[in-house]
């Protein structure tokens, strides 16, 4: 078996399932571990990871949020205190029962999440309405014990953030819920490009604990949908069960309102699943650790001297025009080799430069994915440039290419969304998967019947809906507006 | 009570501990928290964090480094592999038992380090030589179950980062081991502006597992050592526990030599000893997540516009000039408050400005800690700058600091640093602190008798020792250097 074949990948049409498998594994995004459930995050998975951290921190700290750190370990009697989230969480609890030789007075569970550990000191830290709003961020690892896993996408340990925040007014906390759900939904358009659609949960799909859940739904290849992130309204569950309270300007004490949200690597596996294909992983230049690969071709030693000198130069130029760039000049590996690894790691901009190309004073890129302005001039993937431009013209294709990627979902998006009235349609759309924009009465029977039948469940109530009058998909009774529906991962 | 007095702090002449306890709690770095052992990284405490990473992680990518992440449970078998490595960690381990509604077949640890976990991910990654050096870096939390904690210093759950590298010779792995101690130290003495040794660990202070361990070592202010980072020279135990294994030019398989390195949330601890003072925290420059903080002062509303006016300008023009800053407009609260406010929350320089000076077009610097320019001025502790060249002179004045604290910290060390030759005056010094430089013969027994009647260890075999013959502290055989004795953290 040559190289290419170890590093072949099964197509999507094949195998869904295992085409995403192939990609985390062979692009070196992540591995199993010896542990049941847990993964390892291989360094192009981190440093994709760090990007997105990088990206979404700056977000949340322009709007006036700073970082903070939790205990991992919560004692068991804390998650007790708000019954809705117990019984959520209760059935994926790691619990440490022993430590440091003996055995634990009380057991401590691994965080899931941490609205318990951290209202606890919250009820310490907040005197009064001076000390509102509280806004803080968790960057960390959570466990929650899962029988069926896969990889970024469901695995027992991840990484994520986590936002909890205090306020006086429930106008305050609500603003901040929508607040956080548009940083998120901005994050995930501008950087991820994966159009998204923002909405509110179902009662059944909310948060244990929560008044209301928000999130952002986004559309995968296969039709799936994927949540990309949670905004939870908490209302006054949590500070009831807390006491996090604030004196007023009357000196009157209050129960303050909370806010909840997070996002978590499992962002890594909607990026993989919104926009890679069969050749390898397809990764956004604005998110991509390496975002050109320059790669010279050359024969003879001559030819070698002649390119390198001139791939240097360019590399340098890129550099300091802020391109993150590697040069790959093994010499161990062909062309074609370097070609099909830096289309299976996902690298957004291939750039070859010969002998040939240095006395035009040229070089070719080669986007990953065809960018619009090549798409119009008709079978062509690649563009010859100006190395003396090459800095700006590898700058704007980058930006093509993000814009290419975000169309292109968005494109699928609209494809695979439609608008469905009779239950018989809906079962046979569900099969074919997408978004199903249909009517639903409001009662939890039907959607639960829903789900039952067809494995398809309400992904949002979508804020950007059409008001309408129709009737519910199941039992026809009177509804004033389509929700989404699909089936999930 | 006054605001005054809720925040004053015990000196350190009173208390030391009490003191450092205060610091950290009053200042707002870190808070206990319900789970004993575990504290809380609060918002100031987590920034500077966050500034200590990105230097060091900085550092790190520029030799070559590559983050990646590792599961947070290791299954109890695999700590069993090397020997020592067990012994050294059984007692503080936590351990989960039961998960998922269910009793494990096989406990699981929580990470108190993670050679074990990745060294059995590095046997299925590492095939040839030229997949070495393999260099990984992991920024996690771990857990170190410990029945004395206190804050930062020793809890039991910390942040860390942990690197750890495979190599094909012992040359290499050792140069890896001196390339990061020395990271270590720059780091050190460059952004933490405390000075420090390094050296060699004796066997007895080694790390469990480790052929050799480096270490710098750090002078606080009570006299006492602080180890601030390992690095070590694990040979090829752990590679022949784990079978890391590579073949080589010629397909012979070989085992791997094995390095790893780590520092800790303990840092912030080591920069709280080595700089603060009774007013509180004090922090340097390059670390110090504010920088500066403007304090406008005035009597009625027509001094407030001119002054606010002015201080929002000054504000702006820092800011565009990279300076953290921030305006405390707080109009609830005195000057004289604020100033003890960002006097106890370490803020390297006040920035004072009021109608007079708005009009005199200067403002007041007042460095938390008087650079050599002002202590050469007798008496005085601020200076008068112009607000047009306010950007420069602040830069300036921020580097001054930074090399005051330096340079204040390094005299401290000196003059609390002995050349010891009996062991009368030995028990005497230890007594009074500092760095003990004493003959050692190098037998574990007198380490040994010498911790037993004194509490002072070995620090480390420095490497800036200057060879010398002399005899024994304790037993009177010869000796060829001195080695560094003190009391530690």
């Amino acid at each position: 078996m040559g190289k290419r074949d170890e590093k072949a990948i099964t197509s999507r049409s094949e195998d869904y399932s295992q085409w995403y498998q192939d990609i985390v594994l062979k692009a070196g995004l992540a591995d199993y571990s010896p542990v049941k459930g847990c993964m390892v995050i291989r360094p192009l998975g981190m440093s994709l990871w760090e990007n997105m951290q990088r990206a979404l921190d700056g977000m949340f700290k322009e709007t006036g949020h700073v970082n903070a750190y939790f205990p991992l370990f919560i004692p068991e009697s804390f998650l007790k205190r708000e019954a809705e989230h117990v019984e959520g969480f209760s059935p994926e609890l790691a619990v440490v029962t022993h430590a440091g030789g003996k055995d634990l007075e009380e057991s401590l569970v691994v965080r899931p999440t941490s609205e318990t550990i951290m209202y606890e000191m919250y009820a310490k830290w907040i005197k009064s309405y001076r000390d509102l709003p509280l806004l803080i961020n968790q960057w960390a690892n959570v466990v929650r014990w899962e029988m069926r896993t896969r990889l970024f996408l469901r695995t027992t340990e991840f990484l994520w953030q986590e936002g909890h925040t205090a306020h006086a007014t429930h106008d305050d906390s609500w603003d901040e819920v929508i607040r956080i759900l548009d940083i998120y939904a901005r994050f995930a358009e501008e950087w991820m490009a994966v159009p998204v659609h923002k909405g509110l949960k179902t009662d059944a799909e909310k948060f244990a604990g929560a008044l209301k859940t928000t999130c952002i739904e986004g559309l995968m290849q296969d039709g799936k949908a994927l949540q990309c992130g949670t905004s939870h309204d908490l209302g006054q569950n949590f500070s009831k069960a807390f006491e996090v309270k604030y004196q007023d300007e009357n000196a009157e004490w209050r129960y303050c309102w909370q806010t909840s949200w997070g996002v978590s690597t499992r962002l890594i596996g909607a990026l993989i699943m919104a926009h890679s294909d069969d050749q390898g992983l397809v990764l956004p230049p604005r998110l991509a650790p390496i975002q050109a690969a320059v790669v010279p071709i050359y024969r003879d030693d001559a030819g070698k001297e002649a390119t390198l000198g001139a791939a240097g130069k360019l590399v340098q130029g890129l550099k300091d025009a802020g391109v993150s760039v590697t040069l790959d000049d093994r010499d161990t590996v062909s062309p074609g080799f370097k070609f099909n690894d830096w289309e299976m790691k996902g690298v957004p901009l291939r750039i070859e430069i010969g002998p040939r190309d240095v006395e035009n004073g040229q070089c070719v890129l080669v986007p990953r994915v065809p960018t619009r302005a090549l798409r119009e001039k008709e079978r062509r993937q690649k563009e010859f440039v100006s190395l003396d431009g090459a800095s700006e013209s590898v700058r704007d294709v980058l930006e093509a290419i993000q814009k290419a990627l975000y169309d292109r979902a968005l494109a699928f998006r609209e494809e695979h969304s439609h608008d469905i009235d009779t239950y018989d349609a809906f079962r046979e759309q569900t099969e074919k998967g997408g978004f199903i924009w249909a009517h639903w009465c409001g009662d939890p029977a039907c959607e639960e019947k829903v789900k039952e039948d067809t494995k398809s469940t309400i992904r949002c109530l979508p804020f950007d809906e059409r008001g309408e009058d129709g009737a519910c998909i199941l039992c026809g009774k009177p509804s004033e507006r389509r929700v989404i529906w699909s089936k999930a991962y």
